[in-house]
């Protein structure tokens, strides 16, 4: 493990971030950025995405409230940042909703190379075409069993694929990069009540990976379990609308020794 | 009265809920829905609208922040669920403010059926073509006299007409379904000076028609009643950005006995 | 100075401003405008850009996620308020990360007359062509130094020739009216670890300008001082997604006492 990407050494890189993303949380995402040290431009034109992306440490694409724009913007900062070596973070946000989601994700897939892929179990099943049967499968309750171990080897499979780190969140988070994985227990169930915890993960990622681009597993890890624990740090609140400010307000104050104290990662 | 139509039993029921709805608000429309036990789902573009609305319980159509794109999909998608018999809301936002809105309004009612229309009273009154010397009536302040008579006539003629329950919110709310109409007395003045108050009641009415999708009027009539009962428990907050955080809390917090305890509806 | 524009002035005008702004920060201008006892209104298509701002008091346009579509509502919305005699004003966000915002920016300047210009300091340097050396120049730091000087003087210079109010903010904020300037020492670091900081103000100013639509230096003067001054006041919350709330809430409070108070202005 890389024991240097901590919360407290990507807050020293402030990295910059390009995100192409939807319009529901765009605002969290730019706040927890912030909050982490790191800084957002959201851009989303192909007027201008390519040029964009090239002045970032990273992009991500998000494909909530998805519109051909966009997708047309994605590509174009997608081939840029492969061209650089920026690191491209793909968050297939509703991909089992729609057909023009599910094509646009196949199509960047098809066409970029991804550091990382982020979704819900369930998107990331649909994306790397896991049988149904494994679909809403919840990593926790399941660990123990056969299931998961099917569904592990899937993954890790769609992981040296495409050559992404594969995240799939959940209950519990699941990180795979090829033969490599770890299993994370950091979060809360308050998360799965307000809107963004998946798209303000993507977006932190997106700045765990432009500070430590050549270390996406590891980096992915430090990242996954930072949101994790902020989570549980402010599960005290009362309501959910506290609990989503108490979220970013957790990694505005993160250490590096409050996150070694609670982190919870199984390497396998 | 239908006594199913609780927020613990939509709380139960988890309707998932279709918003095409302006970037201003979207964030808050998505956390209130969550905090009330529902899903959203935001999608605006014709390339998926109907698709999605097709997986979804209900359909909310909401004008702020309106383009062309946006209106195209709001007719695919309206088409589509009143071909499934899904129900659909109107929330005509500034439609006093533009002929845009006004005529994408006007075409929307011409072409679907809505099961409920929200908006304030004088978007209300405008869209039903009801004489400008009633627009910006307190209902409140006229509710004894004859100016509030004609105007009820004239939107239970409104609602008669277009088959739709029509809700004029303001310091106190009227819900008409033809014949039959409720003056709700719970809110706060404080929900006038934070964005969004309309547009996440027109979310929140998404996820009771979504979940009671025979009876809107009794969805609507729950609904409104819910949310302004929200906004008097969250009214100690200090200010308006903490106020509008508490509404948020409440809707997450709220039982079916505190709101049993709280409403204030009266029929006739 | 106009001792006539306080908040509590502003408040008592209740201002009605059309923003054509990014969807990053949108919710927080429309909430930080009700918070000042102004009234937003965001639309931001050509087909209604012209008609929403004939009905308003003043016009903000922020090159946030700046799209075609919205860059023609910008330049039709403009030169209505021009003809109307409405006070505008021209945010260019991120104008040095491409060159569509910069050519955009440049068109706008050339197409519209602009009664106050806001950026942070590397923007206005970047819009004004000020040499790059300049750029990044912190003005408190080098408040005594010839760099400021010289920076000062070459603000005044764009001051003059586009005929505009430029304010330039940063750890301390500079407004410049032609030969007139202001020097600002209200505000927080805090305000940098938050997004919208900028956009905020911003939407601010356009409800200054909007009740003071013939003292535009005075009104901004009065703008910034007041949105620094409830930084401060925002200051002990414990996170930053507390301090964007609590600065919102401190809007929603601010008194004339208060403000008067707390401004910290120096003309020269």
């Amino acid at each position: 493990m890389n024991e240097t990407i901590t919360p407290e050494w990507v807050r020293r890189r402030a990295p910059l971030v390009h995100l192409i993303t939807n319009y529901v949380t765009a605002n969290d995402c730019a706040n927890l950025l912030l909050a982490a040290g790191a800084s957002p431009i959201m851009a989303d034109d192909p007027l201008e995405a390519a040029e964009i992306t090239s002045g970032c440490s990273s992009l991500v694409l998000n494909l909530g409230t998805l519109n051909p724009r966009h997708a047309e913007a994605m590509l174009l900062a997608g081939k840029e940042a492969n061209r650089l070596g920026h690191p491209v973070l793909l968050d297939p946000v509703g991909i089992g909703a729609s057909a023009f989601r599910a094509d646009t994700a196949a199509g960047l897939l098809k066409q970029l190379r991804f550091s990382v892929i982020r979704g819900n179990l369930s998107e990331i099943c649909r994306l790397a075409g896991i049988p149904a049967r494994a679909h809403g499968v919840d990593v926790s309750a399941e660990a123990a069993q056969t299931d998961f171990c099917s569904l592990l080897a899937a993954v890790k499979r769609f992981s040296l694929s495409c050559g992404a780190v594969i995240i799939a969140t959940g209950p519990t988070d699941l990180v795979v990069s090829g033969r490599q994985a770890a299993h994370l227990r950091n979060g809360h169930p308050m998360m799965s009540q307000i809107t963004g915890s998946g798209c303000m993960l993507s977006a932190l990622l997106g700045a765990y990976l432009g500070a430590a681009p050549d270390s996406p597993f590891e980096a992915s890890v430090a990242a996954v379990s930072a949101m994790g624990l902020c989570g549980q740090l402010a599960a005290e609140s009362r309501g959910t609308a506290s609990f989503r400010m108490g979220l970013i307000d957790q990694m505005s104050l993160l250490s590096d020794a409050v996150w070694n104290g609670g982190k919870e990662i199984e390497f396998f």
